[in-house]
């Protein structure tokens, strides 16, 4: 599998400047979508960047290791989660609807057998992933069959004239799953890693992290097998986003990186083609501890900080609107000399 | 002129909380979204809120305190920017339109003399307001006429329907003006109250700090006489944004509270009538240094952190949707019951 993920050409970033500080606002005052706008300008290499077609997509997969107690919430509540979004009463469904996003869930590997349904994407790997407390979660082949089956769904949006990708996720148990990858990708201490997910008390946040330090020291892995690396830690729903964040990269989109799970995926991503980064836009810094270092990692600001936990791609649905502010007050705000309004004395 | 404004009944506090928490959803996950909507059902007094014909009030007024030097832009970019938002290119009409907001723009005091619009409301107090260095910036009649007149437009647009205002401003001067009614209501030293507004340098800086030093130091004012600080130092701009502000909370709306010059409308509005507070939803807080100082006085945190600074009432538009997300998962999201989704175990 190839993905060849270049950093946009920076030839046009000197206009895109001139066109952002020759705007009706003092120099510099729209903040972050001030950087937004340039970024999204080189991304689509012009000075009218559009976006359209904004389409979420929310992967699911279920995950053996729930077996060992890392979650409050019975595994059934993934497929009962994804039968909400189809039913549109999840709050993936009310953001994106109220923010003119397309949302489309993906069947990552529930351990479930769904109905077929338009609004449902099969492409299931397996019922679950193998317990990591003992085994890698899933085999390499089937880790890298969830990155081709999620770029082809990539292309099918980008063919339908999508160029603007949010990524959600559902699976109980996957912050256990996150936490693994992070603490492995960006070598730090598991404690620093491990939060309360869906909302562990003590005890369980204790156990948590005590499970998840003996699956790290069982596998013994390094960061620079990132493959590997995913394979053995990752649910399949994390796999397809690490596909899907490649592919819509590679294909000149913008990415709107959510919270913490998300976040763990596009590490391993930006392990395998570190230029991503160029093309992911983060939308907000979660209430999840371990999220504030995950992007501290990464070097990168969040647009909101509202103590969402969510998931689902939530905070990337709530900050798209930021997001669409920074094309249009590029695209549709007056400069100076158009409005003839005077500049500074 | 009688305000009256009251805390809303806190009856329907447990059923809503009951209501949010019962959303599939870990339990507070929405973060600040879930304070919001308590906060949106208590002002409405019902467990299923509405945001009705959402408006921007764009107030805009000239300042007798530029003739000391304290903004790098001259005076005439009130006027040319009060026809810039007539004309659409202003970043307030960009984010206003994306987020389906109406703008109405009010000539509180500009000094120039508009042509009729339908646009424009024309409640002109005076051709700008005096020089603060040396006298009161306008008379205690000028104030109320200008509290009084503000609370008409609200009054008018209620009667059409609205129930969520944001504010916003135009003047050049009126970072200044802003800095000296905060110094004076919170009672911190001016040098903590000042920034550099649409971009003073170092020594631009320096020279406003001590000019507005001087201002404060010649009135001579106390805290407690809020309308004799508000017509000192405020613009008519600023004065309208108060009068505005409390008739739009007697009328049980919600307030959309935007940066450093918004806010300290409402701490004069919140000195006169405490219990405003319940009413606002701080929607920034500013690149202006101050504004932070302002929401930390007030004990409130805003939703975005954007580094905005650009005023128009810019942020409150920018944070709408989020707003609105918090009414819309309140009242769209499906509960564990109504879902069939498990609960924690």
């Amino acid at each position: 599998m190839k993905f060849n993920i270049t950093q946009p050409n920076q030839a046009l970033k000197s206009q895109l400047e001139h066109k952002i500080n020759h705007k009706t606002k003092p120099l510099g005052s729209l903040g972050m979508l001030e950087a937004v706008a340039l970024q999204v300008g080189l991304i689509q290499q012009t000075l009218s960047p559009q976006l359209c077609h904004a389409t979420m997509l929310v992967f699911a997969g279920d995950h053996g290791i729930v077996e060992a107690g890392v979650s409050p919430y019975p595994q059934a509540v993934t497929a009962q989660m994804v039968l909400n979004f189809l039913q549109g009463g999840a709050a993936i469904n009310v953001f994106t609807k109220q923010n003119n996003m397309h949302l489309s869930v993906v069947d990552s590997g529930v351990n479930y057998k769904f109905s077929p349904s338009l609004d449902l994407i099969d492409a299931k790997v397996a019922m679950g992933t193998r317990n990591f407390l003992t085994e890698p979660a899933m085999t390499l082949a089937q880790c890298e069959q969830a990155l081709t089956r999620a770029a082809d769904i990539v292309d099918a949006k980008v063919a339908e004239g999508c160029n603007v990708f949010g990524f959600g996720e559902m699976g109980i148990g996957n912050t256990s799953s996150a936490s693994c990858l992070m603490s492995v990708l960006c070598g730090l201490p598991i404690e620093e890693c491990v939060g309360r997910g869906t909302g562990l008390d003590d005890a369980g946040l204790a156990h948590k992290t005590n499970i998840l330090a003996q699956a790290i020291a069982h596998h013994h892995l390094i960061s620079s097998d990132a493959m590997q690396v995913l394979a053995t830690f990752g649910g399949f729903e994390i796999a397809m986003m690490v596909g899907a964040m490649l592919q819509a990269a590679a294909k000149q989109c913008t990415l709107l990186i959510d919270g913490f799970i998300t976040t763990a995926a596009l590490l391993v991503a930006a392990k395998l083609q570190p230029e991503i980064l160029h093309y992911c836009v983060f939308t907000h810094c979660s209430d999840e501890s371990g999220h504030k270092k995950m992007l501290d990692y990464l070097q990168v600001k969040p647009l909101l900080n509202i103590d969402l936990r969510l998931g689902e791609g939530t905070g990337a649905a709530l900050a798209y609107p930021l997001v669409l502010a920074s094309v249009n007050f590029l695209n549709q705000m007056a400069s100076f000399e158009s409005a003839s309004v005077s500049q500074k004395i």
